[in-house]
């Protein structure tokens, strides 16, 4: 029977080590499922791409890396807003799955609650490659590029993407559109 | 006529204060609301415990004491996330009722607003019942099982909810599980 | 260990079908949680009473019938509109279980997939039952109190119940308040 | 003080009808608030047009006609779904008023519970003017310019109402873009 | 510069019909974005299968067919209900693209006045293929295996697919679990 | 052709510098639409005000400042949680407009995004006239009439605003009354 493995992560952006993880992972199962989490969040700081354009960043990356397509699903995941409802929630998003691989505690939490399997990722380096680390970089001008595969340097330039990070770091942390008055 | 008082609370988790509280309102009136807020939260350091967990507690804790099951009336409400709205709410998930007890000053003001009688409870000492200095003694593992009802400490060891908790709170502050990836 | 059942209806209203289920139930199992489903729902003919007013209308027939109501756990249950959470929707809303009763092939099917026990309970007298027939009755001023328990009858009174289901008679079977133009 | 009266309608599209209810109420009461239901909707046979294509309409119509359009707010209102929530989402969307205007045995109902003035207009010509009428008669190519104001007739026109009511008679009823699928 | 096409349906479940137009579209276009419509729905008669079992049905078809799966991204969309909204909630989850297919007129219509290329796919044999006939022919017990591909027909073995459709089959047509009660 | 403006602003509470933006922008438009951010949001400290009670006092302020109301459109928006359908949402609401002004960079990134022409007016005096200050001024006892027209002070008084805000204030900042316990 086909193994398949899930993990979900962000990807605001996709960078160098998810792409370790995700070879790891296929080291040990047949399938990888990569979720994308808070799919439905885009153009904020914390979470500036859209769900279709992080889906394109995952999968040219993939294609980049040699990594064959077919052994690799990529499900992008609304949020729920209910830890309670949330397992069950992937599930009807995702193809059958039979271990989780997570670092995030409630994530192992709810799936061990569940019943699942969960297994931790021998750590990548965390330091350089965090997520907020590499937009913090893109907000201030620093060196980013390194951080990412060539891929996803790509298409952050065809989406402007660097220049939509700067707008949005000039509006109030904590204003959205929706929040716009004075 | 029957005279029903409501009190909300969360219940995160229900402590000897409530009790207090309960016993005190119910000399006053001839049967008890005890709403349960933020009924759907669950799994997060705010709000670890489902509000089925919460409803067996609180059920416990109130035939532990010797208090008649059949004056009070346990309801689970969700938010609303809307103040206009949350009176009719409320109202609508609760049995009728002619007096609410509340310490919240915005809970006040929305059920004075809509014209109800509001009472403010002799302040129980708060110092020593608060719910987060509770929750943060579970999780520092410090002693907490003497601020809570017998009942109370039986469900969440059944639960292993001492244990969520310290899992809870591993994750950053601010990651659900809809917010886990780097 | 303490063995508890879960029964879920609308309650539109309960009728004395529902307590001679709930006191079957009583036989088998230690504890029953009455569901109460759609409980956001009201002021339709499908869903005319609130979750708080059905909620006192089976309490209260509890009471009369003579179950102890210690042994019978009340929970508003709304709806979270997607099969694939109802379950785990279900089970934060309520104390834990261990057995369903229904007689809906849905529910049994959403339920037995989640891996629970599901009984079916032997079938009351659906015929004279029935909710959508009571509320027929109260619409079109036929006898309906000899079908529920004397204690509906008295809170339907109270709340003027038939009165709101004659005036939602009146209204186009597919207006609601949200659809009122012409 | 100023007497402020609510009439609430979906306005797919207003009609002349409409105005013959807004130049009475108007006789009646200082200010006229016209509360435009299920704001949120559009493009769909029963709900053709935007909540701000309605404003248009309403607005020129009222100018068109005379009517003080300082007299006049009008105030879109989305669904809330949910009845028992239906009058405190009105109140918080709309200035305040102290009499309803309504045909709708549903909304009197409700705004009766909650304790207001309600007045059922005398019946302007439903038969002539209903909106499902105008609507029939837009896909079906007949004449249906006769019955709304002219300033509607020129906004219908300047966004290609009838093409677009056209286009969806074509879809399957209960077929919106979110079911698509065959 | 690639030049993708979208073709949303709901593939309840895929057929050969889909298959035919997918190939169809790759001759014109780079890349195929097939989105799954109603993604959140599952268990019920009109959208039995979860986005998930979806995805692995169209996964596998596609393999099985020699598509090559690094020119197909597959894309679950929730309903966001709310024609307004539908375009921009398509775009934010979608890779980008720059045609749409469809065969559906109110899909056409927002698409148009969003400023896209629509095209309308030589019709497939319609009558045949038709997601609706083929799921009424498993709930009939009738041959239903000849109308999909093999892939499907496997995987809709796996989750015992025909099964959960008998028995929603015996559900009212208008009761979901949260419309339980009798 | 008819050119309109698009202004939003939370208006809690319309102040000094919102008139003056206004008749900045009637000089370079025909119409202005006045949008109501947040319109669903009222008795919290960000947002003490309803929709209604905020298009009641800009209303009366309009008027009083001797605008002519037949050129300003005032439209409640609500909150739609999701950038990327933030635009179309707008859309919806609004009667068409050709030009947005603002202040905020993440309105002009999305309308910009959206093909818009977006203007940044030069600024009015940011300083004293910020909405937070104004409220603040308000829970501390200080003046802040001074800072909003007339007619604004006059419907704060109506609606006893300031004593709400006081209330308000004694509540924990982050307690809604769904987070009510302890």
């Amino acid at each position: 029977m086909v193994r398949r493995a899930l993990f979900i992560g962000r990807f605001q952006p996709p960078h160098k080590g998810h792409l370790e993880v995700f070879k790891g992972i296929l080291k040990e199962a047949d399938e990888l499922i990569v979720g994308i989490g808070s799919a439905q969040e885009s153009h904020t700081l914390e979470n500036p791409f859209t769900a279709g354009e992080r889906m394109l960043m995952l999968g040219r990356a993939l294609a980049e890396e040699g990594i064959e397509t077919s052994r690799v699903h990529i499900v992008p995941i609304p949020d729920v807003n209910n830890n309670a409802l949330w397992v069950s929630h992937v599930l009807s998003y995702s193809p059958p799955f039979s271990v989780v691989y997570t670092g995030n505690p409630l994530v192992r939490r709810l799936f061990r609650e569940a019943g699942y399997e969960v297994r931790t990722f021998p750590l990548y380096n965390r330091k350089d490659y965090m997520g907020t680390k590499i937009r913090e970089r893109m907000v201030r001008g620093k060196k980013w590029e390194h951080l990412v595969p060539p891929a996803v340097v790509k298409v952050v330039e065809e989406i402007d993407g660097v220049g939509r990070m700067r707008d949005l770091s000039q509006s109030d942390r904590l204003l959205g559109p929706r929040k716009t008055g004075t």
